[in-house]
């Protein structure tokens, strides 16, 4: 079975995408015991290019599993995203993306569907996280940044080229270290966030293996 | 030309829904200079009788234009809804409907798309609030509960029945009242949001007219 | 009677300052039938200078209340601060003031009193102002900012030389027009507030008619 | 050198308490590289007799140091309050003490200061936990429910019969587990929360062996 697991560069004047680390702690962890080949991809947080970007990855790759990971300074729980929308608009940030783009109400997709529900076991894995301890909520709006143009256009495109493969996003919460200058703004450690992400994963297989 | 104009009763503890003001005032109001003929109903919040006595007025009464309104207590702005989702599940909110359902990612309709964009000029109308000192905002959920499905369901039939119709929803934050007893409660004047509201139907007609 | 009023220039990137136009509100508004003779003076957001000028009208003047004002953007009511602290520190706020001065645990007094409590009735105005459809609550904190020095300044020197003036402190929410770019942040009407305002002061004027 | 840490039971709905765990986690930890003799006292949440029963503790035990400790759930960081206010009042609390007490506007002490600062090293102790990875910040507002209350009548107390006290009151974020079923609560992990309480202790400790 094969996991393609995409994380962020770091962006709206943060130093840090806790994203990052996760990617790297997930290629440390050993998914041996299941079989599972893991790839993991770094996206630059620009609107076309991120998903140029992890659609050629999943050409090359064919993974079984699509994870894509993102920060949302700001929430307090593990946050599995229900649905995509089609549009790209930074009104909700308060920044550009990191080539300075600002698009305002543009479909990411010219007559594509106007929205995309993940198709990753969001129930199955909420209940899981929260059973290990783990705050987690299913989120109701990824936005129109960076991070929705993401899960959109993996949605998008597997539901046309591969609608057997399980994929959906995560948002994160600022990790521990980056309330260190900015005291009201809500953490997880990034240890826990890690332990997240494998049950997310572990779980996601187990799925998987169920429906085939 | 025919509006059909929508708010709710009380819910959620609150003994007070400003859509139900809001609907008297626009009655009061004189829409005559533009010769709309305004209808006006006001839907109980539960799950599924809402989307049925909405729809029901809507096959009797054939509006052109469907604006549905509702309270989102917490909110800052007056949010143009841009998109409904295809899901009735209570988690976000803290209560059940006044029927005390409380479901859990139950499909509104049985392969209904995931999504569905407002069919209202939402980002013209937001524009024009602003120009006109309202506080406004596109925002890109509705939640889970009655709101969205009563957006949804209303969605989903004029996109197979009457294609024609501008039909979207608007939350409306709490108003002023409705804080003197819970004073961290950030609100609107109710007066302001039926000049809000009168400037979303005036902005909505002239689209209308404007596509004709 | 006489009445010593004061707000604050813009500051923290705000390019307006409800207190000013309230300022110029309770000048244009009549006051005669109660024969308050009112001063208002607009201070300079900066940590000495503004409690220099505002004790130098005082001394000048000599009223018999002073009510000073200040935005706290942010917050969602008219808030009636019971407490100054004495210090001045800008850890909390993420802006120096107007001169780029940023200090850090300084006291404002050596030896001063820790903390000052208003002598303005804050529990009769809060009530009254709920009376009245006005969202208000009593705050226990002012900050350290220059609001609070302000407070802490005309209290300590109230205390020491003239005990039976009343003073205390007003944090006003943001008004309206400022959230037409920021539509996340709470606001209430200027209009509203300028009614609450005129309400605190009728309130302190009972107060000490009563008193005496 | 002697140190009287208190923490809190359950209150206001929720069914832990994370400063009864941290209790029993410094009980477990070694303190003994600086013969620190530790007493552990968690009190009831009712107005009064909080404070009676760490008095009497205060009293028999004669610490050099008291360290008070409750929880705000809401706050985000490891908060040093900076200071008491002389007043009881559930306004800003939605929630009675354990006992249904509802105090308004009551002073805690008679002709007691206004306000009372912690004299605990709280710029110290802010910056050595940021320092080691503990997100913190110094807290202007203790509120006015029994944490205030405790850590007015303790202050008063000190100033009163034992000057040399360094005592003062941190309040802590929630806990993780607390947000299993409320995701939308801001937490620090257990574990993290001890260190700087760990970490708290030994500042203080040190500080009290330079004045000396």
């Amino acid at each position: 079975m094969k996991l393609l697991l995409s994380g962020f560069e770091p962006f709206g004047g943060h130093t840090i995408n806790p994203t990052q680390s996760l990617l790297q702690a997930m290629e440390d962890y050993s998914f041996t015991d299941i079989s599972l080949e893991l790839h993991t991809i770094l996206l630059p947080v620009h609107y076309d290019e991120c998903v140029e970007l992890l659609l050629a990855e999943v050409e090359k790759f064919q993974p079984d599993i699509i994870i894509a990971c993102g920060l949302a300074a700001g929430r307090t729980a593990v946050n599995l995203e229900r649905i995509a929308v089609n549009i790209k608009d930074i009104e909700a940030s308060s920044y550009a993306d990191n080539r300075n783009e600002r698009p305002q109400d543009i479909p990411i997709r010219a007559n594509g569907p106007d929205g995309l529900f993940s198709t990753l076991p969001i129930r199955v894995i909420t209940d899981r996280l929260i059973e290990n301890g783990i705050p987690a909520v299913i989120s109701n709006t990824a936005g129109t940044f960076i991070c929705n143009n993401v899960m959109y256009g993996m949605l998008d495109y597997i539901k046309q080229s591969s609608p057997g493969v399980l994929a959906g996003f995560v948002h994160f919460p600022a990790s521990t270290e980056m309330a260190l200058h900015k005291p009201s703004l809500p953490t997880l450690p990034i240890n826990l966030m890690a332990r997240a992400l494998q049950l997310i994963i572990r779980t996601t297989v187990e799925q998987l293996q169920k429906d085939e």
